[in-house]
């Protein structure tokens, strides 16, 4: 009876969403989620503005907005992104939902079906989803320590085009990357640029983990280097204010926000206007500068605890990455290695991961993980670390066993 | 350069959104919008309940949630829909950016290119915008005044099938209908069950307005008389609440509800927690019974001052709808008027409306016009349609004075 679209073949819930269910019995220490600390949260702050905009601004926090959000809040968008080296209009901005939404509205704006796609190996799952709604042809290339292998990027994009697949948009998230915590060099990152203008595609640079750089230079967003009008940028308030707002934003050429805000009429008429107010309120009256400093400061002991603790506890055969920034480790396990199988082991010696596979747009990196630290204590870091540690390597001597055998 | 996907050919915005820009003028008096009251939004509660929720409950208020909606939310939700004798539990429920958002995403799960979806002759536009986003075939069927014409509709949904267009989705709002006003009969109500099983399509029923009904019977939904499982209910706090809080919910089979939430992971991956929790508390702190018996007092004043407003200034070329709720009547001028062109004379006399028009899934209905009366005072009412009286008075003698020329 129930006669679903085609689009809905290839659609699957996020294995990591499905996944939490099971992880948040309360003596697992969990390192699966990708959630910031509420205890980061302004929560002071949040609650008197909220009040105050219900009671006295009632038209502007209750009633229907404009679809492409509250104008105030893409002004001062617009001037903080200026500080970015972003230069920027509020006619080249609309609000979405998080950054998830951006995603969502780029794949309707642009993608037909078998359309070509890139994105790293790994990338951010969300992206995956978003995209797959549209069906295009998703190209992954190998991520490497200081972003993409773009000599590979380069040959597939001929490669798609040869092979009939409009190549559309390049797909990054270049600090901090979701999930490998990895950040594009500057050299990367203008190389990026000459590739999409050469070859006619678009970047999508989404930037949500930008402002939680805890050492290291600040590197500057592809978007401010962009002199060909080649880049979308998307971004959210869900790591640097809170993710129960939803408010995130995408800001681009003219043409691509007009039909963006044309298109997101159908999908939501527009946001909720409350959360848009505490957004505005947020980046108008208090103190950006300290308040990422506190957070940054917040996320630095943690991730210096999590590197500490796998040096001490992993392997040898395991190796991971040392973000400067972000909310994410990645760890690499021999070859043979399932992190999906693992898990099980994992969630009896009570400790919890994301495995790295669906990050995957080609289905591999079995032998990958995801870890967060940012919600838990610096003591459950070092315990959680050490049980993960005796579970990888009771994994590893089962395997080897099994070979043996 | 921009290669936009094909689905954006047709995209176009809404013009009741680009038209509200020009009646925003103070001196202008306006039934165009379809916004409701802020004079009815509950303030006090909701500043309270806000700042409540995110001192104390900051985890379930501005943390990410569960794509599907809050459990409490969806809970309290079924509850309050047996009053309305559906029948319903939390797993049949997603929460939706207001119910445009489940229009949108039952596109995204049912509707191949092609797929006929049958909507009366008006509809809401919101709905046509959201589905042709999909690139369906959307065949109108004319709006009696107690529903649609269902022998229409029969022979419609053969002659699609026929044509090799599937038949899958009938969009009916069945109380206080925007934009006429109309309201189903019981009869129709029962038939259109029957159709939608005779010949295996679901029906979507939006049900915005029903708690705004200022006089006469209360009747069923749609849903709560279905034995067959082929109703999808979509409702939103928009009217009964605050539209700027964009809640809503899709209550439909759980085959169904399940595909909607995994395609809308892609979309949004969760909606905006606070204003979820505040929609909670509305459902189980507030007193409902007496919100709604002030919210309809409240409209059912305006409504009986523009219907006598419009006997009296209207010429008796016009007809219009005599609506027992809702926020819309709907007014018939002459063949050969054109709303669309009239309005320029309308502004001009510092009163505005909305053309019919693109209410019409087949591009009539250019002598029509939708009048809100939800936002205007008694005063602005009365003076109101006296101005809209005298346009329409000089824009028939203009016309038959061309005619004769």
């Amino acid at each position: 009876m129930l006669r679903f679209a085609e689009r809905t073949k290839g659609a699957k819930r996020s294995a990591i969403r499905e996944l939490l269910k099971y992880t948040e019995q309360p003596e697992v220490i969990s390192f699966a989620g990708g959630l910031p600390d509420p205890a980061a949260f302004p929560l002071d702050f949040l609650a008197n503005v909220a009040q105050e905009e219900i009671l006295h601004n009632a038209v502007k926090s209750l009633q229907y907005t404009t679809t492409e959000g509250k104008r105030p809040l893409r002004q001062s968008l617009a001037q903080w992104l200026l500080e970015e080296g972003i230069k920027t209009t509020m006619d080249q901005i609309v609000i979405t939902a998080g950054s998830q939404q951006g995603l969502d509205l780029l794949g309707r704006v642009f993608l037909n079906e078998g359309d070509a796609v890139f994105v790293s190996l790994p990338t951010y799952l969300g992206a995956l989803q978003a995209f797959r709604a549209y069906q295009p042809t998703l190209v992954g290339i190998p991520l490497e320590e200081d972003g993409m292998d773009l000599d590979f990027l380069r040959r597939a994009i001929r490669e798609a085009r040869r092979a009939g697949h409009d190549p559309k948009l390049i797909y990054v998230v270049p600090d901090f990357q979701n999930p490998t915590g990895i950040t594009w060099s500057r050299e990367k990152r203008e190389e990026l640029l000459e590739i999409a203008e050469e070859e006619d595609l678009l970047v999508v640079e989404d930037i949500p983990y930008r402002w939680l750089r805890y050492e290291g230079e600040h590197l500057p967003t592809i978007a401010s280097l962009d002199r060909y009008g080649r880049v979308i940028v998307l971004l959210t308030f869900s790591k640097i204010l809170a993710p129960g707002l939803r408010i995130g934003a995408l800001v681009g050429p003219e043409e691509v926000v007009n039909m963006v805000v044309t298109l997101k009429q159908g999908a939501d008429l527009c946001g909720p206007s409350l959360t848009q107010r505490l957004a505005v309120r947020f980046l108008t009256d208090y103190n950006l500068k300290e308040h990422f400093a506190r957070l940054c400061q917040h996320y630095r002991g943690k991730l210096a605890a999590m590197l500490d603790a796998l040096a001490r506890h992993m392997p040898e055969e395991a190796t991971w990455t040392k973000p400067e920034g972000g909310l994410f480790v990645w760890v690499k396990l021999p070859d043979g290695v399932d992190t999906t199988k693992m898990l099980e082991r994992a969630l009896a010696h009570k400790v919890a991961y994301v495995p790295g596979q669906p990050f995957f747009a080609d289905g591999s990196g079995q032998n990958t993980m995801r870890l967060s630290f940012a919600l838990a204590t610096l003591e459950q870091i070092e315990e959680g670390i050490r049980r993960l540690g005796a579970v990888v390597k009771e994994e590893i001597a089962a395997l080897s066993l099994a070979k043996q055998g």
